[in-house]
């Protein structure tokens, strides 16, 4: 493979804009192709992961003067030019489902940005035909494009959904991105319903469809050139919580491949993002689990995943999204068709897909910001009211996985904190839907029992030092009676103190 | 067709148990059928919408002195035999994941016998593969047994899952049920992940299976008589509230027919087990949807399915129980070679399974406790702690429906306590699935609409009485900011007041 003029991290040789565009094309200024975007526009941004989003009509859009009041949906999170610029130049009055930035976070507390959290797996239809939004214009970035056709970036998300619900398509070109990633997208459009037939995926790996997204030519409205690069993920090291985490997590997991009939060939994961899941990956890795082959079958595509393919442990990884280090991605980018092989990206809406999760037997392996004593899940939100980032595909994954598991530090806050709460101010994932959870303290096998049963496994997986207020909190509750005690009067009042 | 000795019921002629029962078979009495049952055995039965549940063996082992201590798994709710008789001899330990009966859920709320509540769907991998249990005994009703089959009577739920994972199994073919049941019956077992197949059903009234359930005939040991019958449902007459919500609903179901392609040719439904239920589905029946096909695809038949086939505005009914009154009985076996070739029972892990209720693109239609301002949603539980039945089905529909709407009067106790509440104090369904609230007052339509949106929708659907007091919570909340205005300090004011 040529290595000419080097990609910033590396990578294989710039492909030209003029290469990556084929036909005739309505090429445009991001200024010309931002006046498509009208003044209270519903806008569909590509991008999942903050990667793979458009970069150059958003900003310019922030930066125009007008008076906006935009309805921005994205099928995961995206980079600042959107959830920055926008939420500062106040043209951003609605946001779907899902941010990851402290501007637009602050907005939406302060009820200045109207936002509703929800699944990734259902968004597509929200947006298509669920009476959610009435789309009028999608504003993706491609690594190519032609007249009826184009193939998406660093994402896949709901771009395909968010393409054939918009009247409008403006295209971002980004020369930036290796056309290798062309390798990586299978894309499939589920039908509708009632008509919508089973997705014909026997195999996470197994390929569908093609890199390209389809398209009617009469909706290219703008095609742009940009060559801004996707911000790459910042994992942090591993603490020692987070090994203790995983080291129990694997401990489970290996007594559980040996007890269960699903596992006999084959074990599927899926992890949430971050730092701890991409700790939790390598601890998986690192298990004894026999002969067992691994599969990855979730959202993201993190480094961890990527150490497990070099080290031959993973037989495939199926995501919507390449959410990398600098390094991951020079390692992907410099050996593409290698690991092509093994990797691909789907819509949100194969990725996440109930029906596929259930199929497959997926492990759902996901953090949350607190767990209570009768396995309600919080994974979106402080003291009940304040918003974090939204619930992503952690409810895709933790209700159709035969296995649930929450894996989470016992504490925030440098311990000052119980993760481990009496009753979460926000359920995420009921009780109805949780497995398992672990802890730096240990491991809470919550299948089979009642809830008074599983606040004494919870409460062992506390930090020591609020097991005796657990306590204390559960003998109140319980003197009052009831198949789920509780005393409402206080239940709250460890969640003040936070 | 004869009409020779007439059920009590009305209905077809009984047919004996010799020609109910094919091939060598050990037929036992009860007595002898009950010691195959372990003293502290997990036993699997048969049973859902309160009938087609095993009788004698369950009333047996309660009355035979023995010191048990069982664990019972049900497809849904039972009759007194299991849940009063088995409960009141304090031979019942555990129990999953339904109940309906006032002596097993004041010993659950009692902390006497073991619950956890569990989504119907996912029951049967929870009890096959889900380390819930460990599967000892089946005990079931049939209306006819061979050596390696059987015929279920008015319910399938669960059993064949449950049949599948027990080592033994217990059959109580019950003469007093018309062999005509078998006319319903359409058996499919999903297969084990990770090569479990998509379900091969196309159309909601598509039979892919036939009558018998399949077994290993080394697992069979015991079949007994009996004529116990199923105590038929009582639907109480809609009061003046459930028209009003009725009527709101199909006013509403009216306009949306008319706005989403999911319903151009037809409108599929699923409703909860009860009058309320049951007296919406007469309201949709009424509205004027055009031409569109009525299609029923959910837990339960009721008798308002029944006025809707005879009116000829239903084309079909999926369920997996007859929970019909003595006069639904009635008309269904009387006439079952013509209701049979519409109506059909399949099983609870395909009748509720989330990917055909995505594929079909079902409208969930469910009651509720309660619901809370931002749209969170309690099925299960009175002031946090007390257990009433249980979620069933509720959660299959309302997570993986298209459209997914709580229908409930907005108050309780005589018009004493609001159901429209700040923060409901369990959480079934979250924030992230519910679409639409109707009550007696109104619509509130959700979609798209962010929590304070929500809260001011929701405000207008509760009782006027209710309204200043909703008013000042969302004031004194919307004061301290946050994307789910809260103040934990008051939020269970009103529900300490229950």
């Amino acid at each position: 493979m040529a290595r000419g003029h080097r990609h910033p991290a590396g990578g294989p040789r710039r492909v030209s804009f003029e290469a990556r565009t084929k036909g005739d094309l309505p090429v445009a200024s991001p200024e010309t192709a931002s006046e498509h975007v009208g003044d209270d526009a519903t806008m569909l941004v590509s991008g999942f992961g903050s990667v793979g989003y458009p970069k150059l009509v958003p900003e310019t859009l922030a930066e125009s003067g007008r008076d906006l009041s935009l309805a921005v949906v994205s099928g995961g999170s995206v980079g600042e030019e959107i959830d920055v610029a926008l939420v500062e130049a106040d043209a951003m009055a609605r946001r779907y489902p899902f941010q990851a930035r402290d501007a637009i976070r602050e907005a939406i507390n302060a009820g200045e940005v109207a936002f509703a959290d929800r699944h990734i797996s259902t968004l597509g239809d929200d947006v298509q035909f669920g009476g959610m939004v009435d789309p009028d214009i999608a504003v993706v970035e491609a690594v190519s494009v032609g007249e009826d056709w184009l193939v998406p970036s660093t994402s896949l998300g709901l771009t395909p959904a968010f393409i054939e619900s918009a009247d409008e398509l403006i295209v971002e070109v980004n020369t930036a991105q290796p056309r290798a990633l062309e390798q990586f997208h299978d894309v499939y459009r589920p039908e509708i319903p009632p008509n919508r037939e089973p997705i014909p995926l026997s195999h996470p790996g197994e390929r569908i469809g093609d890199a390209r997204i389809q398209f009617d030519p009469a909706k290219l409205s703008a095609v742009v050139e940009t060559d801004r690069r996707d911000v790459p993920y910042e994992f942090r090291d591993p603490t020692e919580t987070d090994l203790e985490i995983a080291a129990n997590l694997g401990a489970f997991m290996e007594r559980e491949v040996d007890r269960s009939p699903l596992y006999e060939e084959s074990v599927r994961l899926q992890f949430g993002v971050g730092s701890l899941g991409n700790a939790l990956m390598r601890a998986i890795g690192d298990a004894d689990l026999g002969d067992r082959d691994l599969i990855y079958y979730g959202e993201v595509i993190q480094d961890g995943l990527l150490d497990l393919l070099d080290d031959g442990k993973l037989e495939a990884a199926s995501a919507t999204s390449l959410a990398l280090s600098a390094e991951g991605q020079t390692r992907l980018f410099e050996s593409a068709d290698r690991y092509a092989e093994d990797v691909l990206l789907r819509p949100g809406d194969v990725s996440n897909r109930a029906s596929l999760i259930d199929r497959f037997g997926v492990v759902a392996i996901n953090s949350a910001v607190g767990v209570d004593l009768y396995g309600h899940v919080n994974s979106t939100n402080v003291n009940g009211s304040r918003l974090i980032s939204g619930i992503g595909g952690s409810g895709d994954f933790t209700r159709n996985a035969p296995l649930s598991i929450i894996a989470l530090p016992s504490t925030a806050a440098g311990g000052e904190v119980s993760r481990i709460v009496p009753m979460v101010p926000h359920v995420d994932h009921t009780e109805h839907d949780l497995d398992v959870v672990v802890t730096e303290h240990g491991v809470a096998d919550l299948r089979g029992l009642s809830p008074r049963e599983r606040a004494r496994e919870l409460r062992e997986c506390a930090a020591p030092s609020f097991r005796s207020a657990l306590d204390e909190y559960l003998d109140r509750a319980t003197a009052a009676g009831g198949h789920v005690p509780h005393d409402l009067e206080t239940v709250f009042d460890w969640t003040d103190g936070e």
